[in-house]
């Protein structure tokens, strides 16, 4: 099978929600959060928002993105675009173009109202869908 | 849209590769790999064996997989089916069952040939479809 073809039905993703951000653009977003992403919003479809009970302010979490605008067709990148850097494979590399364009967030709960989950800083662009969300469960099992 | 109905075609994955495991039912998966999960292997398939470039044992992975035997039509679970603690929203547990079954694996990388990662402790059983992998780039950001 050829990477980027896409797969059939089987692993067809629902997204449950979308990011709602001042970031505007993929040339605007910081490589890492800690580069000064903007605080967002995840805002949760209607069908899914009982998926949210028990979740509060202060609780970490992790949140699975569909990197919507990133190519699907590349196996190796040079990270960050950095000359000094050597080229690497996509699965040792945190670029957003790879086979399966899932990102990975982990950011901090801020507030919930109605759906409407706030967020710490996040690189991810206003729009991109919202695929899930985990708790963080322990700083050794923090994935 | 009723959750897990599934999406169009726009949102297919198509997996990379797969666990090899001597877990080989969901029964027998402990919860956290802390709880005696076995060592195992991630099979990438030949088309994206390019990806792997540059990874080397002693990296620390998050691996992506497809739960593929969890239910996708839940949205509160108990967790762990312990009766002490408190029903709560799928987004707020780690539980396979979720209306996307994503999951998340944080892996240390023992050993890597021709396209066979092995991996430390992980509690996915054998023939669990692999999404992504990426590697961990610092505490803060090991989402």
């Amino acid at each position: 099978m050829k990477p980027g073809t896409g797969a059939a039905g089987k692993y067809a993703l629902t997204p449950i929600g979308v990011i709602r951000s001042p970031l505007k653009s993929v040339r605007a977003a910081p490589n890492f959060y800690t580069e000064g992403a903007p605080r967002a919003a995840i805002e949760v479809y209607a069908a899914y928002r009982r998926g949210l009970s028990r979740m509060k302010a202060g609780d970490e979490i992790i949140v699975i993105t569909w990197l919507h605008r990133a190519r699907r067709d590349v196996l190796k990148v040079r990270p960050e675009d950095d000359p000094a850097r050597p080229i690497t494979g996509v699965f040792s590399s945190r670029s957003p173009s790879r086979p399966n364009p899932l990102g990975l967030h982990r950011v901090k709960v801020l507030e919930i109202e109605e759906g409407r989950v706030r967020v710490g800083p996040i690189e991810a662009v206003d729009g991109t869908p919202v695929l899930d969300i985990k708790p963080v469960v322990s700083e050794a099992d923090d994935s």
